[in-house]
């Protein structure tokens, strides 16, 4: 299925991560991330219950793309509800219910609340119409912010790579904060996107990212699909490689931002954030405003970070023979514990590229992104 | 095989990673550590071939063992020599071949240059004799060197204990420096053992340690068979425990320490050492004087990193319905690079545990233990 407009390609053709036909207004389309590099299947996505699922399950991932499934999964509700009981009423239990999918990605709660302000004076029956418009405004305005970020972030890799004087200019990102995080262009590969075709040469460290590989799995099958140069490291290698001056800039996405810098992204962001710095690397992230959370200031200690099931690290799934297999990675009879996230301090973080441009992460200048809003 | 000095249990019995039989005099036993932990495995070694593969292809891995069995190997080229070319000219062979097995670990270097320093003034048909009792002492005196590690890094434990007034005192390690890595007791985990025994409540963080997965595989192994407590973690993690508190020490192994204390050991560990000096933990190398280097100094720049196949970061080996498979864990048609180990600088480390005790990692205080050996 070929979203008209989609800018990403998998195997020549555009795609989103997500989209709706309003000729079956029942449902969304999703691609299942799940599944991927391995087979590409889209999903169709009708209740509220395969909503949470898909976001719980990890079917769809990234922070700004939960945000759009939830928006989406707020009209299905809408749309879906047939019964004589209150709408609104209901519409709420929904946002309950769906807020706990997943803790840690803010635009999960940004999202929802964009979706439940737009309908707090309309008439019941116009609320599904209301939400559905506003599902649609929300997704277009996150697929602008996405392709606002590549441009703003595109100047710091044309800088750079006036600097190298034609050699690839090296940069290293963590998890998936690409196109399929994003519905499109993503957060943090769109800036390698927009560059790629400019013709600037880069090359993209990709840190495998466990337990899950989101970097191996995701991010290298999209780079590859944009005929990009990536390698794939053990999560291990980044510190290594910016020791031996390998590594030019650094960028990733964020699952949450609070209002003084401090960022939530998978875990293992943090340890890059420190070999950064100390290699005087600059370390980016990249993010739509959705990302921000104006409510939270001291990310280490009030961001909620998920911790998910211990068989994600006990356990690796793989392709063998042609099909999917879970392998066992660890002594049997032992346990693990698998947090999703950690939190990069403000003080590792170069700038934040938003949309609305780069910014140090301070409260002043990120104050002023949310009054700009 | 039950070695009768040993002391680490595998399923309520005493071994070591690697013991000679003088009944079988042309052959050493090792353990395959690629086996476990799903299958343990005892392998004879008997030809210089086979002992240049053992190391090369990591059936017997970690700093100190690889020595171990370079010095076996020697006597087993010695006793294996029949024709009539000079014995002494056929050693500097294979030590030279040798050598190249495994560029990082230091011991392997230190252990050969041990056996032939001893022949240098020997009749040739004494040699394999020579050898032989060198190989057997050098192996002591590792045995010894990492029962010593382990006493004088309990005396931390110790105090950490005293002051957690008991709670478990937290310790994370990285890749497997226990006793399959040393022959016996181990370098990281010795004064895990050790405290252990002595009743102390520890509880060890284990990083899987990609691409190989000695830590969820070897080093977890380990400490289940001796009923300590643990936790299997992806690498990306501890950053995250440190920041909250949930880590009291760090300890590692070295493959390679140089004079003035930079420290190639297994790639991630410096992540690990930058996470520890920000959150102020204490972050212990433990090693013994076999993996100095003096020739050394700056190891960022000087100390050779193996770079190993591209497939152990794109496939991975588990189990699957109880035999071991391999599987594709990144993108088909993309490529990785493998570095083998990372160095931390001697400024993220706060202490050296050696046999002749917890010396600070500066060029004087290591002289004075290269000096006193």
């Amino acid at each position: 299925m070929k979203s008209k407009t989609s800018e990403m390609r998998v195997a020549g053709k555009d795609y989103q991560s997500l989209w709706f036909d309003p000729g079956k207004p029942d449902r969304i389309f999703v691609i299942d991330q799940k599944k991927l590099p391995f087979e590409f299947c889209i999903e169709e996505l009708r209740t509220v219950e395969e909503i949470y699922n898909a976001i719980r399950g990890m079917m769809v991932r990234g922070a700004p793309v939960i945000g759009a499934v939830a928006a989406w999964g707020l009209y299905l509700a809408a749309y879906g509800h047939h019964d004589e009981t209150s709408l609104r009423a209901y519409l709420t239990d929904v946002s309950g219910f769906l807020l706990g999918a997943r803790p840690t990605a803010v635009n999960l709660k940004n999202a929802i609340e964009y979706q439940m302000e737009g309908i707090s004076d309309v008439p019941e029956k116009e609320i599904p119409g209301v939400l559905l418009e506003r599902a649609n405004t929300y997704v277009s305005k996150e697929v602008a912010a996405c392709r606002e970020i590549g441009l703003n972030g595109l100047r710091l890799i044309r800088e750079m790579a006036e600097e190298k004087r034609g050699k690839p200019v090296n940069i290293l990102t963590h998890c998936n904060a690409g196109w399929l995080a994003c519905v499109d262009y993503g957060t943090a590969l769109a800036p390698c996107y927009m560059a790629a075709r400019e013709g600037i040469p880069v090359h993209v460290w990709v840190d495998e990212t466990r337990p899950r590989n989101q970097g191996s799995l995701l991010t290298a099958w999209e780079l590859r699909e944009e005929g990009i140069d990536c390698t794939v490291i053990a999560d291990n290698t980044g510190g290594y490689l910016m020791q031996q001056g390998m590594v030019d800039l650094v960028i990733v996405g964020s699952d949450r931002t609070t209002r003084r810098g401090d960022t939530a992204n998978k875990t293992g962001t943090y340890l890059k954030a420190l070999a950064a710095r100390e290699s005087r690397i600059p370390f980016y992230v990249a993010l739509p405003t959705s990302s921000l959370d104006p409510d939270l200031y001291d990310g280490i200690h009030d961001i909620p970070i998920e911790e998910r099931d211990e068989n994600e690290v006990l356990f690796m799934s793989g392709k063998y023979r042609d099909r999917t297999v879970e392998v066992r990675v660890a002594a049997e009879g032992v346990r693990a514990v698998n947090y999703g996230f950690d939190v990069t301090p403000a003080g590792l973080i170069t700038g934040l590229i938003t949309e609305r441009g780069i910014v140090r992460p301070d409260e002043e200048e990120i104050g002023k992104l949310l009054n700009n809003s």
